[in-house]
């Protein structure tokens, strides 16, 4: 597990270095201005010490297919800024209200509303230049895949969509398939999306890409019922956020629904179906075994 | 001008015909559910009567070199979800705070706050998903620009970089060069990449490209120029929108700094402008030069 956890602090470092680069001063073709205040909130948002999972997870699903590395690690970028603008948007005053985000101030807090709802919607809209770059060395009809297998993830049928039912689950309790859906939308479809552009970049058959999509799912549903025990069981210190914030809202969730003890099992059953889908790879997919562990008994 | 009034009305039923279906309860492949509720806040904002002036400006570009119109089509539906994702953000609360659109509640009046943001970020979305779809004819390479233009002149660096600006010009009052970057990006990119995504997508030549990113450039200003006019000129009512707002506001425009009748002059200088750049396309362009007489001269 030691070396786990330095193969993601490294993989981090990569991920963090080219969004670092990407969100310079320096003008890119097609481009006016970077105005310096829409870029220091972007930066704020995005340069945080995030453990860049859904990047790993893109790269070492394509390290399985021995596939370009560092297209990979553009896709990963891309799928990361997504990440980060949708946490800014949720952290909003009209969405969650927060005012911590991994222990530093929310880019609504750090800068004002109106600049985080700016720069979110900045960083969702670079992630397509990310993958739309002519310096990205990858097939363009295969990038063509990446970028609707990310638009759809993240968009209404995805991510976006899954915001919205857990808003509407504040007021209609959700039943138990309905709580499903939610997740596995809310943050389940940027997840398997990880997992299946790993393969879609390696040109992988349709078998081992529906396979990693699958793999995918288990740990999205896995990180989501990790992170429903963690508001129960954890707090706000150990977290970098606010801890019991479902139960002071009373909100649907597998855990309000079933107990933590029930979770936990669930945890262990995700993870042998993770198991078991990995195994045509052999120890090929050893690093993708740690990272479904890691999701599952992760304590922040 | 009889015609082109008709011909645009044409256009404005068709994309909106476009976006109609893309917004349908249909889910597509890669999509997990689409809520009922954030569907319909999207298409609040979407179909809404507007004058997709922008897709139209993809048509009539590609109509030049004899394009495959249904793709312009489809291009120019992309960049009216961006448009009309602008609009939903802008009249946030925390943003212009308006009530009104086109006569109509905004989306966050007719919805919740919550579900105009998350609204705007799924059309924001869904753009790039048109242009990625595999149904869409064209060659991938050139879908690829198409979508690289798009983020570079929809982000950061084009109209959100602009709408930044445009906040900080309330308390820091830009000079003449700060106000013409500031309109050059907040609404002058994405008119520009209108006209040069009709010449993208007919694969012109370079030059036949920058002529017309230059005809658009022309053309953005000149729509910027327009709307600062009728701020001062027209009514709320014959507006759609709040007027009179960018003097309460005490606003930095070039109307505010030389005045209506230098900026009725420097219309008429664009206006030539157009024509100099659209004359290498002869009749074939007639179409292209009675939109620029269109923006100069609109009422609202």
């Amino acid at each position: 597990m030691e070396d786990f956890t330095n193969l993601l602090a490294k993989n981090a470092r990569q991920i963090g270095e080219m969004l670092d680069a990407k969100l310079s001063n320096h003008i890119e073709s097609g481009e006016i201005a970077r105005p310096p205040r829409l870029l220091a909130a972007m930066r704020h948002g995005v340069l945080n010490g995030g453990k860049r999972l859904r990047p790993f997870l893109v790269i070492e699903t394509a390290r399985l297919f021995d596939a370009n590395i560092e297209a990979a690690r553009c896709v990963g970028a891309a799928l990361e800024a997504i990440h980060c603008y949708s946490l800014i948007h949720d952290d909003l005053p009209a969405m969650d209200n927060d005012d911590l985000r991994r222990g530093k101030p929310t880019v609504h807090k750090a800068f004002d509303e109106a600049t985080a709802i700016l720069a979110g919607d900045a960083l969702l809209t670079i992630a397509f230049d990310f993958l739309s770059d002519e310096k990205l060395e990858l097939d363009a009809k295969i990038r063509l895949q990446l970028i609707n297998g990310l638009a759809r993830s993240a968009g209404l049928g995805g991510m976006v969509g899954g915001q919205v039912l857990d808003l509407e689950a504040e007021t209609k309790k959700p039943d138990e398939s309905g709580i499903i859906t939610l997740e596995a939308m809310k943050t389940g479809a940027l997840i398997r999306y990880a997992c299946e552009a790993g393969a879609i970049l390696s040109n992988a058959t349709r078998e081992d890409r529906e396979r990693l999509s699958e793999f995918g799912a288990a740990i999205g549903l896995a990180f989501q019922l990790a992170d429903d025990v963690l508001d129960v069981t954890s707090d706000t210190n150990a977290l970098g956020k606010t801890a019991g914030k479902d139960i002071a809202a009373n909100k649907a969730t597998l855990v309000a629904l079933h107990g933590v003890d029930w979770a936990k099992h669930q945890l262990e059953g995700l993870m042998e179906q993770a198991d078991g889908l990995l195994e045509p790879f052999g120890n090929k997919a050893d690093i993708l075994r740690a990272t479904a562990r890691f999701v599952i008994e992760r304590k922040n």
